[in-house]
This record gives C-alpha cells, sequence and structure tokens, in this order.
C-alpha cells in the first residue's frame, strides 16, 4: 500500500497544484436554491450539505489533489449530518480526491486509537474511510502517537495543529516556555514524528514523515521559521482568503519544488457565487463561480516542479 | 430555564454523591452474551452498545447525578456509532440523568459554534441534546468563547482541559511559561469565564460558573493547587479507578459541601464483571456487579451537604 505522503505527493505533481478545497457547508451560505430545509429540519439541512458538497467535488476533482470537510458543520446536525459526511468522504474518494477530515479530534491511549481507528483507513480499512485528519496536541505524545501508529499501519496521515490561524491562537500558543514559544515545542516534537514516519520505501515523497502540521497562513514569519524548523513535516495551511492570507503570505511554507505544503480555502471558493468578483455567473451558476475561484488559486500559489 | 450548575447541583445534592459514570463501550470489554457482532459489522455493534449503555443508565439512573457517553468510541464504527450516541443521550435524559459528552472539540469562529450549537442545549435545543461537553483548549480564547456563549444561551455547561490525567499530559501542560505552567495559564484564563458565567438569579448552585475544567486525579499536588486557584469553577476528575486514582487522591477536588467536582470512573463501573472483587456476579450478572461498583465508589467520595 502506498503511504499518504506518496499519494499525496504523486496528486500534487500530478494537478500541478497544492490547493486544498475546504468543505464548510454553511447552511446560510449555500446557493439559495439548496436552502429549502427549515431551521430545526437537521435531515432535510443534512440532504443539502450531501447535494452542495457532491456538487462542489465534481467541479474541483479534476483541478485540485485534496478536499477538507469540516466535520463540525455536519456534527451541528447531528447524526443525520454524520451520516452525509460519511458520504461525502466516498464520494470525494470515488471522484479520486484525498480526503483529510478536519475534526481537531484527541484523547489519551485507547481512546485516541478509537478516533483514529475511526477515520484513518481508505478501502473499508475504517468506517469513515478517510485518508488523513487532524488532531489536536493539549493532552501530549501519549495521545498523539495512536494516531501516528493506525497512519502507519493504514498508509493514511495526521496533521497536528501547531500554530493555527485564528487572532485567540496566540494565547497559549506563543507564550515562552524555557527559551521558545509552547509552538515551538510542539513544531519540534511533530518534526521529530515526521521523520520516524517517512516512507523509506519509494522516492516519491522525498523526506516527508506521515505527520503533518497545521500552520496558519496569517503568520508569514512563523510559517518561514517554522518551514526551516521542520523539514520533513508536510504543512497543512488554513487562513488563505477569507481569513486574510495572501499568495506571498503562503509562499514560504512550500519546499524548492513547490511540495511540502496545501494550502486551505473554504469559503473563497465554496461560495464564491458570494464573492463580488464572480457575481456574474449569479447564484444559480454558483458551480461556475467555484470553478473560477479555484483556477484563480491555483495560478496563485507556487508552481510545482516534478 | 435553570443553569447547568444549577441543575448538577441539584443532581449531587439529591442523590448524595458526586460520582460521573463513563460511558466508554469497548466492544471486547462487553459482557459475552452482547459481543454478537463479528469485526466490520459497525451496525451490529453499534447496536450492542446501545443496549450495554441502556442497561448500565437503567442501573445507575437511581444513584448518580450525570453520566459521560465517550464520543470516540461511538464515532469508532462510524456513523452508524453516531446514531447509537444521540439514542443513549436521549435515553439517559428520560431517566433524569445529566449528560456530559466527552468530545474534546475545539474550533474557531463559527466553526466552534457549530459544534457547541450541534450538542450543547436539551429539549429539542440541539439535535444531540446534551447538558454539557468537554472543549480543548489549545487554540485559545476565541475558540472557547463559542462554546461559553452556546452555555449561557441554553442552559448547559462545558469542562475546558486544563490538566490530563495520562502520563503525556505533563510534556507541554507542564512547560513553565512566564513563571507558571501552561496549566495555570489555561486555569487562570478558565476561571475568569467561569466567574463571568455564574448564575447569579439562583442561589443554588452557589458560586460555581457554567464553565468548568478536566483536572486529573493522577495528580493530587496539582487538584488541590487548581482548587484554591479556581473558586468558581466545577471540576470534572478523570482517572479514578482504572487509571490509579484513589480516594484521597480526588478529595481536594471537592469544597467543604462536597460540591465543586464530579469525578469519572469509566471502565471500573461499566465493566465491573471483569473485576477480581466482582467476580462473583459472573459474566450473566453484570448489572449487579455495575451496581456493586457505582455503589463502592459513592461511599468513597467525600459526603454531599446541604
Amino acid at each position: 500500500m502506498p503511504s499518504f505522503i506518496q499519494r499525496l505527493t504523486t496528486a500534487v505533481q500530478t494537478k500541478r497544484n497544492g490547493v486544498l478545497v475546504g468543505l464548510d457547508p454553511r447552511y446560510e451560505s449555500l446557493p439559495p436554491a439548496l436552502q429549502t430545509a427549515a431551521a430545526g429540519d437537521y435531515a432535510g439541512r443534512a440532504a443539502a450539505f450531501g447535494t452542495f458538497c457532491r456538487s462542489v467535488i465534481d467541479v474541483v476533482a479534476p483541478l485540485v489533489p485534496i478536499v477538507k470537510p469540516q466535520a463540525a458543520f455536519f456534527e451541528e446536525l447531528g447524526p443525520a449530518g454524520m451520516v452525509v459526511l460519511c458520504d461525502v468522504i466516498q464520494y470525494a474518494r470515488t471522484r479520486g480526491l484525498l480526503v483529510l477530515v478536519d475534526g481537531k479530534r484527541n484523547d489519551i491511549g485507547t481512546t485516541g486509537a478509537a478516533y483514529a481507528a475511526g477515520y484513518l483507513g481508505i478501502d473499508g480499512q475504517s468506517p469513515w474511510g478517510a485518508d488523513s485528519m487532524t488532531v489536536n496536541p493539549y493532552m501530549g505524545s501519549d495521545s498523539l502517537e495512536p494516531f501516528v501508529q493506525r497512519s502507519v499501519e493504514t498508509g493514511s496521515g495526521i496533521f497536528v495543529l501547531v500554530k493555527t490561524s485564528n487572532p485567540g491562537g496566540a494565547q497559549f500558543q506563543d507564550l515562552v516556555c524555557d527559551g521558545k514559544p509552547l509552538y515551538r515545542h510542539v513544531a519540534d516534537y511533530v518534526e521529530q514524528l515526521a521523520l520516524q514516519t517517512i516512507d523509506t520505501e519509494t522516492s516519491n515523497g522525498g523526506a516527508y514523515g506521515a505527520v503533518g502540521a497545521v500552520v496558519g497562513a496569517t503568520y508569514p514569519a512563523q510559517l518561514a521559521e517554522l518551514r526551516a524548523a521542520m523539514p520533513h513535516t508536510w504543512f497543512l495551511v488554513p487562513g488563505y482568503g477569507a481569513q486574510g492570507g495572501a499568495a506571498a503570505d503562503v509562499a514560504p511554507a512550500f519546499d524548492a519544488n513547490g511540495l511540502g505544503a496545501v494550502v486551505n480555502n473554504s469559503r473563497g471558493i465554496i461560495f464564491a457565487h458570494a464573492r463580488k468578483e464572480y457575481a456574474k455567473f449569479g447564484a444559480a451558476r454558483w458551480q461556475e463561480a467555484v470553478e473560477a475561484a479555484t483556477r484563480q488559486m491555483m495560478s496563485e500559489l507556487p508552481p510545482v516542479r516534478g
């Protein structure tokens, strides 16, 4: 079985870009034609999320390597939303996309292992069937290890929160402990895990391990600092677009071959019909706005070589 | 609508104990009669979880104030598990128990708000319908605020991870930053949030706010330190029983009235039939073992006054 990083590298090289489309189906932002379910009609809203996400996937599958469903928006609708989350993951995979579930899960020992077993593993290895997931590091090494082990066993990957893109992220992550900020302590540990999980059986994938890091685009200096400190860690970079990050801000996340990072854009792509520059499509042609916004972002990221 | 802390206080005073029964349905540990589903039969295993949890709830509902389903074990079974998680929450509520969903969720802004809207709010206010949930603080203040706001609006509560009970918890939580460990930085912020969310309309509930803290029982000195530092913060104390914490270790978590804390026990109660001291019941009478273990723990915690 190819490792996650091998599959991610191949996908980025094939699509020639590192755009990660975030599937964040906020009901109030859906194209009006899909907003037919009443408040409290969880099943109806979940069905709308399914239709919407599959339609986004149809547009972006030929263009980008990977999509990221945000678990929270599906979970907001209760079990009906979770059923649709699973459907969306499977649909994306059948369309040839890699899937990163953004759930920021974490717990200790066998409880963490339960999350990992639930989400990580494609082709029937797990019920949710994702290629990778985001993980929160607050509980420390023995809460991360079950996710790392599962990643190696199933050819999956994780992205650990290191430096997040929200203003409040600095409150704890930037506290200086023993001479360096907390996020650097987390970063150094994640880099160790990445080093330990490099896929040595294949040259494709280069020097990256199965453990990645979430590093926000709203802090370009920290992005450059962490790129240098974490040479074996693939980055998931949120904060592009709606959160204020621009192409120049994310450039330091990539290596010389345009690899080593995927940059997330959620609202800026999936709700592009609401953006001034794509108003010409109108709400009915919202999928064309999605395609135009995706192509625009693809052109803004550093070119992929190799 | 009564606040969460008012309802929790009343429940602890009525049941005369602060035992929190953790619903962690590990398939391999279920009573043998319930282990009839094959590996990979997620729906069958989820059904067994439902039967098991409802049977535990039947035993403990007259005895304890609150139960805590661990989301990870349900999530491990995919959407089928999540459907049963929701059923178990509802069943516990119909049996008069408060429900704390242990999912350790967190995310920024409107994404965090989606988790909060999904889980927090009883009697039709939310699809999962829980009284409270656990939350991870790594992403900082603007990731916690949506949960706090939702708690106040719906008479719910949250418990923020401060000092966890696992060995690896020290890796980041004990790092000393600006003269105090990270967990104290988190603790001081959580105490502020607790102070801001005190239910002033009722005397029942005393001086506690809607924002609580998770503080492990495996570190009694830190438990005493944090009790003193966080006088308005209700504690959820994990680590009792299977994780090594004993009655003397958790005593510092309580105030003089035996309030201010609930102590979790999962495996030690729900899988009591596997404990040497309850072997006399045999696997078929596993519910009697659950009752005996629950009553044993009730007798070990400090008495409740008032």
